[in-house]
């Protein structure tokens, strides 16, 4: 570790960072330059200042996205501020665009303040196509999300809620296949209950995914459990109607799938052993999931993914942001509903051909560079206007 | 201009714009990927967290310049909003990478208000190395420009501001030179008490110029006259100690610069002859200046200069901000005093050599590839920790 360490630090010094600004015009003579800026640069302004739609036209608005955070909930960092924070969110933009093509630029905010950062959001608007939220701690986050799908007239995306949501559910779709199983039959637990939790919660349900348990730190979450936060509550109304009460352990005896949004090594070989013969486990916690795979596997798990890429299985959203904007924005789409991501984790899923599907393969590679164009696609086909 | 027209907008379509973010590191392996990304990236990101000027060296903050505008002094076609404002934005952020090798981004802000101006500026600062105000209305400018650089620990500069200063004070030193006459004798007459207006009138005092009065639409202004807004009160109390009163034409007589910041075609042939035998013109207004070149000369103007690129001496700031950032950048600055912008001017100056220095040659050439250079040496001099 000592050396990816070292690497790591060195390739952030040598460059300054790994992001930077280019031109897509020469500017080498007066003449380029009076049709770049003054005075040719006036006539764009014009035809936009008259429709403002023009500027999807005439300016790179269309293909730009704004990675927004407060620096709260940096990778397993947790708080680190919005400066700590930049390297993660250079990185994210290096991502969009070496993935999706996506022109994306980090906005780290001095705030922690929701009332702020919504603003601040709304202020910057003009000059970007998409939002992509990203490491804002919950549950500030959802409000934040929800404020701003509801006032912005551009796509918001909250990557580690939706980005995992989707990634998780293509991987489901394959698991699922491998097993012989339907989605309304996989009967589910999700330990963590933070914005990654219940954005997964959500999307496997409106999937189809009919019984999920969420489980927190006190195990799991039933309607009436006192104590909860508002998410929680509102979950704890449409999930778990078996009324399911107790540890994680006990939650998880029968269940087909276990998802792990939470923390390292929670899960043991015992727990896995009393689920279901048709068991799935995906553990997310990165760097060290909440089970290693080999002990998952010698306890009966048929199919396991990590967040890691020295396993098989790899569940990382790098397979979904950069589809996901690059289909939003060039359908120039107002919103990126449950339907896009929906048909974008299948679009993932179905990357990995039926020759290739196997426990062992249910996701396509992260250096699958045909992945972006699938979910752009997919996502484009579900765009209401 | 029909042709100019068309070929800017489509430059402006072909690509959807002038600017895209591109990757100052490879990623094309899984290990590039555990580098920059994670797992690698929390290196940096840790070492920001415990020392936070680490951004410097792990992160492009120490090159990166936010270009903010409000759109509400766009050119010269005023307020016509933020997404208007865009294709500017872009251009200057081409010329800062093209000329200063700056990685500069557009933020164009969808507010009037100086306080949520002030504010958005505030909290995006964690991410850029310094601040750009651009193309933001008088007087809001001032105050706007005036908080920033209290409050913030980064270089703000208001470029409508502080870039044409300084590069009217090169001009005025190359000129002045050519005529034989020293900075204090140069009396001086400038149309328009705007940003640019009342920027040059500071700088060119703080250089050395002792007697200037400044104009706007209903004459000179003297201490003491009514109607003044607050900017303009406070210049009237240090300039125009002869208190001259009366029209642009009255108080052009027998001055030795005339500086035009104002609008097209205000000044007439009589005025220039009303001026010292040794007259300076310089007619900034953009495309159309105070004064034609070829009848300010007839009319006895020793020196003349526009802000256009199709006549000699083109007084043009693209000549003054990409190495006034780079030099700032490169010394970490925290501000950009009045004692950088001169050495700057000087600097600028310095570039047209005694072989070349001729009433048709005060200032160097905008595609001058050294000037940026000399800039930002000449800034980095002036530098005070």
């Amino acid at each position: 570790m000592s050396t990816l360490k070292e690497e790591a630090l060195q390739l952030h010094e040598v460059h300054q960072g790994k992001l930077a600004v280019s031109l897509k015009v020469d500017i080498e003579t007066k003449h380029d330059l009076s049709l770049a800026y003054t005075p040719g640069v006036a006539e764009p302004c014009l035809e936009i200042a008259q429709d403002r739609e023009q500027v999807y036209r005439y300016t790179g608005k269309g293909n730009a996205v704004a990675i927004v955070t407060d620096g709260t909930a940096v990778l397993g960092l947790g708080d680190i501020g919005p400066e700590a924070a930049l390297p993660v969110m250079e990185g994210k933009a290096c991502l969009f665009k070496r993935f999706g093509g996506v022109d994306a630029y980090p906005i780290c905010l001095n705030t922690k303040d929701p009332e702020e950062i919504v603003r601040a959001v709304q202020l910057i608007a003009p000059g970007f196509g998409g939002i992509n939220l990203e490491d804002i701690s919950a549950p500030r986050c959802f409000e934040i999300e929800e404020r701003l799908i509801e006032t912005l007239d551009i796509p918001v995306f909250h990557d580690d809620q939706h980005g995992t949501a989707v990634v998780v559910l293509a991987a489901l779709i394959n698991g699922a296949k491998c097993l012989g199983l339907e989605l309304p039959q996989v009967q589910t637990v999700i330990s963590g209950a933070g914005a990654a939790g219940i954005s997964v919660c959500k999307l496997l349900m409106k999937a189809g995914v009919r019984d999920i348990t969420l489980c927190d730190r006190q195990g799991a979450i039933w309607e009436g459990r006192e104590g909860l936060n508002g998410a929680k509550t509102a979950m704890a109304k449409v999930t778990n109607r078996a009324m399911r009460k107790g540890s994680l352990a006990e939650v998880m005896e029968g269940a087909d799938l276990f998802i792990g949004v939470s923390g390292p090594g929670i899960v043991t070989q015992e727990m896995v052993r009393s689920m279901s013969p048709q068991a799935m486990v995906f553990a997310l916690s990165n760097p060290v999931p909440e089970i290693m795979p080999e002990l998952a596997l010698a306890a009966g798990a048929k199919v396991v993914a990590t967040g890691r890429s020295d396993f098989p299985n790899q569940i990382n959203n790098l397979l979904v942001f950069p589809g996901i904007f690059k289909g939003a924005l060039a359908a120039r789409a107002s919103r990126i509903t449950e339907e896009m991501m929906i048909a974008a984790a299948y679009a993932i899923a179905g990357r990995v051909s039926p020759e290739e599907l196997s426990r062992e393969c249910i996701i396509p590679s992260t250096f699958d560079m045909g992945v972006a164009d699938v979910v752009a696609e997919a996502v484009k086909a579900h765009v209401e206007h």
